[in-house]
């Protein structure tokens, strides 16, 4: 297979059309985000994205700008055209239909079902295809998306914060407010990103934690491009063995209060005690010594419920769960510039590491400052 | 006041002359850093720098390369230039002697006993002195002398290693090479910069460590402009309450193979037990509640061997007791890509932080990788 020559003006397009793909940021999940642009004599004609599921895909906004010049002209797709009928007709047969002379895809579909049919669509058609022009950043659009099409299973990414000798609350518990108010802003952006929150009801119960987005606590990069009518409620996954949330006397924590689904998820050997909050889903799912099978949870959340993208914010524990289970991607870190001394409570509740090979090696992908707080962003090494 | 404006060609100047000072970064020690740019008609007719204590000053190096020429000539030096006899003549008088027009310095002497004393000689001699230009550069290229000059006291570094999770060792102990070879080349250059390592009878004996510079262990970066045969080793200041170091048992430890001198510090209520070692120095020191009173040791370092930079490197106990005794400037924290789990060892032992406000607050001021690992640099805030 020859390698395709891109020119500077074919780059310069597909990072206009990265660049439109990231409105939908916050708003097109289980969607993923496109951009596309249509230029004609090196001129630009047409553009769109993608913003909401149900809406119209990023071709066919730029192929409505561009009406009729779309015959000859080059469409810039971050993502290869669809093929299928969903709740939209395919956009390749949009662009078959439009005349365009050439496409240029970043990258092809991820779901290896219909990868490249997209493409053979509009190649059987007589148009020029040609694929993986800034293929990388196109991926980065969409990493919860891209899992779940290959793999069956969401992204992960698992908040930790903690000071810097590693604690997250003194012993007697105390913790309130161990990071600044531009790593909490921070942590709503990716609240935002996500299309799951997963907890546990000892957080929801203990902090009284709302676990949703909000938008007036958004960081102003992000409300600059989210508007407040579109924001969008992730829905909230409440790890509770015992359906305690079931019970009267927590019928009025913030969690239910705020808009947003929340999925609880109980042990169903375990019978829950009253089922007050009947309009609330509760799935069962299952359990071996104590904890949950987070593998088969997350597949669960995938298949049934379309999410891409799970933020998991929550303890020490189920930090150490998550981890043991190997199912993080990313490793979101706030570090907060701070000693709390011996006696605080720890990170990780990962015990039993006795040798040094049994550590766990993480690979920084990024560190940086969020106002007085230190962010890590990495990934676990497989051993 | 008012305020001198610099021209471009100074600012220049006086960077050219700050990047000269750099060059006795390993070397100076126990004297400044500085770096000297003489120009006539917008050329550079002369520069040196100090690079050893007993060789010239930067401007005796800076005049001699210029002979003649220098009469009516600017000369930009990063420090005032000194007013006194010393090891070597006044430089304030070699300027005045050489009839230089012109003399901008980035900052003042800090000792405030003959801060301005320079710059008056060359005014009385009717040179024109500008003072400030790239004063926080100037600053930035001698913190433990003027700290020193300034308090009595030394510039204190506290080096401290751990995982993520704040761990320095794994339950057991195991803990050899946390971090990763750029990160302990990274320690050797902070050790070749320092006048003191200090550290613990404890981490001696342990880890039969040699607390020197080993220049085959620089970075690349730092050997590039540190030659092997100018190597100089820091002293090496061991807490040693006990005298244990005067035992024949530990006659063979590497500590004492190596260049450099050792400073034993022992509890003058002890009897040390042999004194073995008596070609090396030891001091006693105050000892209250079974801790060195270090404020007051730091103090003897600078009074009495001129120490202008202290390289702490010890383990969790000395760490937790410098910052308690209030005795860091700076912190340098390398935190490697790991997790240890619950049981390792923690950071510091800092123990008894039982509220929020309790907690020590830092300031970071740089965070980078290195190598695979993440160095912040911090200082502690004052309550």
């Amino acid at each position: 297979m020859t390698q395709t020559v891109f020119s500077s003006f074919d780059y310069k397009m597909m990072t206009q059309a990265i660049a439109l793909a990231k409105q939908g940021t916050y708003t097109t999940a289980p969607n993923p985000n496109v951009g596309c642009v249509i230029t004609k004599e090196k001129t630009v004609i047409g553009q769109g994205a993608h913003l909401k599921a149900g809406q119209p895909h990023a071709e066919v906004h730029a192929l409505r700008q561009a009406a009729d010049q779309a015959k000859g002209a080059t469409a810039y797709v971050t993502l290869e055209p669809c093929s299928h009928y969903g709740r939209t007709p395919p956009c390749a047969e949009a662009l078959i239909k439009a005349q365009v002379a050439r496409v240029v895809c970043a990258m092809q579909d991820p779901n290896p079902q219909v990868a490249g049919r997209g493409v053979q669509m509009l190649r059987d058609a007589g148009i020029q295809v040609d694929v993986g022009l800034l293929e990388q950043d196109a991926i980065n659009l969409n990493p919860g998306f891209i899992k779940r099409m290959k793999t069956g299973m969401p992204f992960v990414q698992l908040k930790l914060a903690a000071s810097l000798d590693g604690k997250t609350a003194l012993a007697n518990g105390e913790s309130q407010w161990i990071t600044g108010a531009k790593a909490r802003q921070d942590v709503q952006a990716y609240r935002a990103k996500a299309g799951a929150i997963l907890s546990t009801v000892k957080t929801v119960i203990d902090d009284d934690a709302s676990l949703n987005v909000r938008w007036q606590e958004l960081p102003n990069s992000v409300q600059a491009v989210y508007q407040k009518d579109l924001v969008r409620q992730p829905i909230r996954v409440i790890l509770d063995r015992q359906g305690l949330l079931q019970d009267a006397q927590y019928s009025d924590l913030k969690l239910w209060k705020n808009e947003g689904d929340v999925l609880a998820v109980h042990d169903p050997l375990i019978e829950p005690p009253l089922s007050l909050k009947s309009y609330q889903q509760f799935v069962a799912a299952k359990v071996v010594n104590q904890q949950f099978e987070l593998p088969a949870l997350l597949k669960q959340l995938a298949d049934e419920h379309n999410i891409n993208h799970v933020w998991v914010e929550a303890g020490a524990q189920l930090a150490a769960s998550f981890i043991e289970q190997n199912c993080v991607d990313e490793l979101i870190v706030y570090l907060a510039p701070k000693l709390m001394g011996t006696d605080g409570r720890g990170l990780t509740q990962l015990c039993g590491l006795s040798s040094m090979s049994d550590i766990i090696e993480l690979d920084i992908k990024d560190v940086r400052m969020v106002g007085s707080d230190i962010r890590l962003t990495a990934a676990i090494k497989t051993k």
